[in-house]
């Protein structure tokens, strides 16, 4: 089973370029599952349904979100009929929708979990150590082999521990959040791919996908200011991962990493 | 001119291997001048005068340091004498030390900058942004057209949105201070070059260079326990710099990234 | 010379409780000279050129702000002629606006100073110990003897530090931003008037101002909300400092704290 | 039945003075029931079993912590024995210790709560509004009908929301760790006395207990230092709360005030 995963899709730029150039990188990469971080696909903030079923028609399976779940008020409610789009799996019991779907596959059953670090992050959720935990055993105990997690968070002390605290217990563990992609890609002894950031999908020539001359003016300033979604060529990052059905480990992680040139967009 | 710049040493695993790697290093990519991080050389927690002068005396030319920098209290006094160690330049007036330093080599002028952020960062320092344009003017002012900043920050954006400040001003704006290489090394449009964190020089499993079981530990539980420098296979993190002696350009970035096997250790 | 000083007007309710009672209480108490913190008059968040022009007419004579300063967009450019609205002093050079200002009354000149605490603060501004204090100096060579700050700040320990940094040097050390008023007012070894938080004028029933449901929702559910300014009888807060104006130490300070009751509403 | 909260007690001198009046505070105001938060009473840094054994025998009942809970390592395993000494109850299941406790008198069952709020606080705990009331209802289903909460927390805005959340629920809900007293003591709507910070007990003049000359220092050069426990007059600082044994509702609220005098001490 080979997953592909892309990064917090930022704005329009983002959104456009994922949606024209998918069905390619999944031919020529051979993909059999498709999962995208959404958090940021709505002008920057939140995702609308709309736009998830955009990305549901070109050929992604699960959009996973994070802190900015929520920036678009219509989804709250989208959420709990729309399985395939995850909030993070760590807010106190009664929130919309869900952070885990099992789907079935010609290659078997996968999960994607979702679930947002704690540190530095503006909201205050329960323990994603043991709320993922809790999760995968029961997983393991349906007979889930393939888990995926997207652990949406800011530091990389919070991503790194998840994905030794998950070693042989699920597929992969992969952080967003940072839209800045890490170069530390691999599996670890026991069989868990990981990687600490997949980076964006969104305007190269930006702050995390917000124009650079608004995001020097405020940090110079300390003045508020808006932060549009930046213009230009567009880089769309995230990683490959393959998985062996029998026993869900990766045997293989790679980085993906694609600057779309101006007379492809 | 050709810089080596090795991010944060992490404790006696990674003091060595830096001690015993650096000349081969230097020889087999043509190094001019070599800097490095080194705000964890000391049991992972600040730096010896002692230290210090080890790494100089195997060819480091400039220590920088980060947030970490007053956690082995002999340092503070031996700043002050010692020159080619620096502190983030972002403190108030009357700090012990420098956070700037120009150094005469065959190939011209170079002076090493080192800056540290504000987002989520322990000590509440002055605006890096203002502090390191002024000091960038004035080395301009002086004739320095070669310029190093090494920017200890937590989130990308703010390291981000420094090298764009900087750009066409300075030569490389590296950043510090999460432990994790990012895969974003490039070549800004008016000539800086730009990694945002360079990553660390220290054990391969480990979270941030610790022991994995207590970092875990902690985020599972929230008590408080002891975070050991981890042991095994170090791997080294960093970045190799082109520069234009003439106008202080980059010409090329290169990331450094280099596991040591365990015979070699 | 008396100052009577009102913590954060809040909303409507804060608002026009102040402007129906600010003649009354000034003549009940004979105050020479009025100062009210305005950040959240206007609904809650900022406050707007009308609402200043309001207040002054009913006998204001400065309002300072704080973090919500910028809320409202008009204020800015309406700052920099109404010089009788201060905002935090500790912005870098060129913010809109000043921190200071110095009126001359028939009981000789009072300077009012508004500075903000960087601990837990939304804004990262600069070092307000250093700058207050600069400004200090200058007021004294400037024959300044009544001094008065407002520090707007988040933790008890930053806005007493401040107090004792400005003992014998200013008038009175006065907190705002908790919005709850604090019971430790006291003259300080060199005459300095301190009290930690003034506390706010707003909503008796409510959370810092805000409707109770919305924030215990909140803190229950980690989920957006709005938070609507509450509703009902309002509490005025605030203290009443007599300065010498021959030596600009404080001779007493007491707190104001009035709950109207329904019917005087 | 009366209740006598004392709030943090800082290092010896807070300690001592403790130690001394305690006896003579009971008398004078008929105190059926004392506790005391001692998170700071062993050199400012936690408390150790001889401490919390030395406020036992003069007369303490329970003794509250907080985030310095850990400070002194001898006391993790004494929580377990010594079910007087609560820690905050909103950690992860397998913390030593516990957050509540049910002591009978002579004027009949009483519980103690323990809880740590999260904004700005140092542990990332579970949410204490949902385990709190989960405690609470437990309480209820016993017949435990006086319930006092002593909630440690940084904000204003979370302990008076938790305040609120608990309105006639609760007996008391009395808020520390910021080490000054608030002026809003009140008992709400449904019979819940409530103040937002008890204050501690400690040096008059001091920086939250702490050498006013070091935290100064420290704010001004944002350098590290040393912050030893301030000397001089102590303030004790807490509350004193009745309540209807038979309903468990609160009928009255004083804040307690004194500054001790030299001679006194
Ligand atoms: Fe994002
Ligand atoms: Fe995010
Ligand atoms: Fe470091
Ligand atoms: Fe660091
Ligand atoms: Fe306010
Ligand atoms: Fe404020
Ligand atoms: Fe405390
Ligand atoms: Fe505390």
């Amino acid at each position: 089973m080979r997953i592909l995963f892309l990064g917090d899709i930022v704005g329009e730029p983002g959104r456009k370029s994922v949606l024209k150039f998918l069905k390619s990188i999944q031919q020529e990469h051979s993909i059999d599952f498709t999962i995208v971080n959404g958090e940021n696909s709505a002008g920057g903030r939140g995702i609308t349904p709309k736009i998830a079923n955009d990305l549901f028609k070109e050929g992604v399976d699960v959009i996973t979100t994070g802190d900015h779940v929520w920036d678009q008020k219509e989804l709250a409610e989208h959420l709990d009929t729309e399985t395939r789009i995850l909030r993070p799996l760590n807010y106190p019991a009664g929130a919309p929708g869900h952070g885990c779907i099992v789907i079935s596959t010609p290659k078997g059953q996968i999960a994607v979990l979702n679930a947002q670090g704690r540190t530095f992050m503006g909201q205050a959720l329960e323990n994603p150590f043991l709320l993922v935990e809790e999760q995968v055993q029961q997983l393991h105990q349906q007979g889930v082999k393939m888990i995926f997690l997207d652990f949406h968070a800011e530091t990389t002390s919070e991503t790194i521990a998840m994905s030794y605290h998950l070693d042989g217990k699920v597929s992969a563990v992969i952080g967003t959040h940072t839209h800045v992609q890490t170069a530390d890609e691999r599996i670890l002894l026991n069989g868990t791919a990981a990687l600490t950031d997949a980076g964006m999908c969104g305007p190269e020539t930006s702050v995390l996908g917000r124009s650079v001359e608004s995001i020097v003016y405020r940090f110079k300033s300390s003045l508020p200011t808006r932060f549009p979604v930046a213009k230009g060529p567009v880089r769309l990052c995230g990683a490959i991962v393959d998985i062996c059905e029998e026993s869900g480990k990766a045997t293989k992680i790679e980085r993906y990493n694609r600057l779309l040139e101006a007379r492809e967009m």
